[in-house]
């Protein structure tokens, strides 16, 4: 029998992977579960997107550019300049997803055995690209305690050896929702020119930035041209998680012809993806701020109701639809399974996504959890108090 | 400024990359270009595919489970089982084409620095997903002088180390049109249960086979249940590069699991794609035999064509929509620049993809050019023309 790559054996598996079968099993029971654990937003996609598709006329569905359309280049240029972001359609290439941009973007900084380092809690796919990339992760805290803030920047010279090659930052943040101010971002600058390094933004969660707090893109931080690449798609944003289209975007043209011979391997991004992308583009001012509207709504009533709970921690997101919250449980992995085989309040319970996967640091995060606030009211309302009524049952409670 | 990684410096570019920019100049000029290079076929995507399309009418673009819609494994496994092939949904990933299915075998199967042996001439991407996922091609010679047969079991022998952990193949083949025989796959099976190495086989022409000879697909050679993985694409079946859905199929199921956590990393394939593929399981059967009966009548004009021009060789491919034609030339790579900059006849020229591209071999193939006949017989007859007009005049000529 052949034997499988330490890479694949080494490849993490989603947090929630293992929380799967106790869903299933719970629905299948007749429980109602309520998905805090995903990061699928319930908003409508814009009409002006799934027209679009409906109006596809051509009778072959042909390769596109490798690099996108161009006239969806030239639209996402022109979003960029209209955020004030000076870029034209060369410094983009249209990707399957901000997934694929991602592994572009490590294929083409770092080598086998390279480092970056990422504020933990991160994004959990993050590990399993660089597994893919053979690229080392190298975690640097942040803590519930001052709402995960960029930390110092001692912190990160401690970190730095000449295995560095990068810094992956997710600004709004999933799964913290911290929002990185300008001076933050100034201090990575300051961070990566004095090392020559890559300063990779994920920056998909863009227009979720609330109570009037301004989004600042690492693409705008002076002296950053040359080392700065964002990471981008269009899932969160017009909630089209389905159709895989994103781009990565910088302003090294030396990156981008390198990103570019990985983007020509794989031939072109969905065609299908990138009309929706491109109509897309004229989605109305109205329709972001009703669902900026929503999302604040809902954060507020999540994070008033979580912190309502007794020994429940959860800081005030000021971006994403996320919410880490701390939980007085023995346990996050336990006590999520738990509320799922063992737990109903009148035939409803929750998943959510124990945190201990979104760090990288071993027993880090234990007894925190995500929550995706991209559920309506309601069910936030009733999600609020079925944790309620449980943490006052679970057997590990703390 | 940040330096670029090894990996993404030796990445290599396109066959004919370097050409592009004289075929733009050639159209600017106002000479119609014959495209002879890609393989973008111009036959129609199924309308039941299309209709797919213009009828979805969910109000959100949602991810799709990691491993393809439930339904579409379904399909696909009946798709399969209607070929003879004994797979079952769960044998099934549905991919973002057949380049992200080979990327999931790379890195499931090979670490970096493992060896991969490739017969050559190989589709030229192989290099890009290899250099991707840090593994090592060792090609093995196939030559025109036999149609680009199977090279004896002592050839694959000699190239076998500790790090061989694989063994690809393009069946039937891009670039070479070359089919192989159940033999040719025993023989195979042989080497790789003797090794102990997986048998990746590129299968997405399996409906291009002609002059009634039949695919046999590795999935159904005896005793490789464990060793053989398929890699599949909805592109060229149905004509529909742009979806970018494919799959990778195995029975191993160590592999799969692998395979899986790769595809939860990226979330999930392409929602359009997969309602296109899905609903193109249902074209007729007189699709294929109008398509087949098309790319056949292509093949014998060409291959008839170019074999009356002398010192021209085209061995009469067996499958797929590709031929390989060894040119009375010094140099294909500069023949192929001088078609587009300084020849035409009566305004028209054509573009060729250079073979040396497809060999990983230095100074092979030099020679040779590939060609597809994606394009309709007229258009086929006047490239014939010209290639032998061209060869008339051309400086280089041997």
């Amino acid at each position: 029998m052949p034997k499988i790559s330490n890479k694949g054996t080494s490849m993490p598996e989603s947090p929630i992977r293992k929380l799967v079968p106790f869903a299933e099993n719970a629905k299948k029971s007749g429980k109602k579960v309520y998905h805090l654990n995903i990061g699928q937003p319930d908003i409508k996609t814009p009409e002006v997107a799934l027209n679009a598709i409906h109006d596809f006329s051509d009778q072959v569905v042909e390769y596109s550019h490798s690099a996108g359309f161009e006239s969806y280049r030239n639209g996402l240029a022109k979003y960029y300049n209209n955020l004030g972001i000076d870029v034209n359609s060369n410094d983009i290439i249209v990707t399957t997803g901000g997934s694929e941009a991602l592994l572009f973007a490590l294929n083409s900084c770092l080598d086998s055995g390279d480092e970056i380092i990422i504020p933990e809690p991160f994004y959990a796919n993050y590990n399993g690209f660089s597994t893919s990339a053979g690229v080392v992760i190298k975690p640097i805290a942040t803590t519930i305690d001052n709402g995960f803030a960029l930390p110092e920047i001692e912190e990160f010279e401690k970190l730095i050896t000449p295995k560095t090659k990068a810094i992956l930052i997710c600004n709004p943040g999933n799964p913290t929702g911290y929002l990185y101010s300008k001076e933050e971002l100034e201090t990575l600058r300051d961070i990566v020119l004095k090392h020559d390094l890559f300063l990779i933004a994920d920056e998909v969660y863009r227009e979720f930035a609330y109570d009037g707090h301004v989004h600042h893109s690492v693409l705008n931080i002076e002296g950053l041209e040359q080392n700065s690449i964002v990471i981008d798609s269009t899932s969160k944003r017009y909630s089209m998680c389905g159709i895989r289209v994103g781009c990565v975007v910088s302003k090294n043209s030396e990156f981008m012809a390198t990103a570019m011979k990985f983007a020509q391997a794989r031939l072109s991004p969905p065609t299908f993806g990138q009309i929706a992308g491109e109509a897309a583009l004229q989605t109305s001012k109205s329709y972001f701020d009703e669902v900026s509207a929503e999302y604040v709504n809902r954060r507020d009533v999540l994070v008033a109701g979580l912190n309502k709970i007794e020994g429940v921690i959860c800081p005030k997101p000021k971006g994403a639809f996320y919410a880490i919250a701390q939980l007085p449980v023995d346990n996050a992995d336990k006590f999520a399974q738990w509320l799922l085989e063992d737990f109903d309040l009148n035939g409803e319970t929750i998943m959510v996504a124990p945190a201990a996967g979104f760090y990288s640091t071993p027993n880090t995060g234990t007894n925190q959890v995500r929550i995706a606030y991209v559920l309506n009211i309601d069910a936030l309302k009733s999600s609020i108090r079925i944790l309620d009524e449980a943490l006052k049952v679970y057997p590990g409670k703390k």
